[in-house]
């Protein structure tokens, strides 16, 4: 498969590897945010988080948690963000599923940012009305499998 | 115990619940980045990720994946990124693990951005090096329990 991912998983592309595990690997980012940060993610293939397949992503963020640990301790980092894009307008730049480790720092140059919009009590109920009916034709869609 | 997520869990403060399975919940950030803007959180309490039971990390870790694609489905996200912040210096304000889920649009105004810093082959190799020092040193205690 041509996933820049992969290739770096097979060894077929050089990369700065930190960690492995039967299912996960993690390696250091080439355009780090801060010193440490660090990609990981399934050795087996998956676009993002909605093709992901539950056990791996179970396994995935486990490795994300030894990774953060490791890192927090060894580099004295202030905190850990762990940030997983899915699609190109949430910054997905290679389509195999990752999660970004990046240890912070007081003073920094990372930021995650945004004006917090206006929402009103109507436009919340809105939401959760949108979000109910999903679920009910997501169970419908199931019924009609089980007939 | 004095959680803001605890109390709304336990229902003793109103939230937009959009989600709730055995061991996770999700309510509406009422202060979203974009509309849909959701938290997802273990019941349980764990205060980061350093501290959250694998299994249970797991679980809500599905959860996230669940609710992102109802979110993404039913809002018509272009994009969403899921983000875990731990410590006050990578924006964690609630001290209970939590994962935002934020659906992105299209020219929205989210901002997750950061100056690549420059690092040298030497300080990627030092990384590397005290990443694996201290996976000895967590070895070598295992081993010392162990006697």
């Amino acid at each position: 498969m041509d996933c820049l991912f992969c290739k770096i998983i097979r060894g077929e592309i050089p990369s700065r590897k930190v960690y492995e595990d039967k299912d996960s690997v993690a390696f250091l980012d080439i355009n780090p945010a801060n010193p440490g940060h660090t990609l990981v993610m399934p050795k087996k293939h998956a676009e993002n988080i909605f093709d992901a397949d539950d056990e791996l992503l179970g396994r995935v963020i486990v490795a994300a948690k030894v990774i953060s640990k490791k890192i927090k301790e060894s580099l004295n980092a202030d905190g850990i963000n762990v940030i997983q894009n899915n699609g190109r307008h949430a910054g997905q730049i290679v389509n195999h599923i990752h999660f970004h480790i990046i240890p912070r720092f007081a003073n920094d140059t990372v930021i995650i940012s945004y004006p917090k919009i206006k929402m009103e009590d109507k436009d919340f109920e809105e939401i959760q009305k949108k979000l109910a009916e999903s679920e009910r034709k997501v169970q419908k869609n199931w019924e009609m499998d089980l007939m």
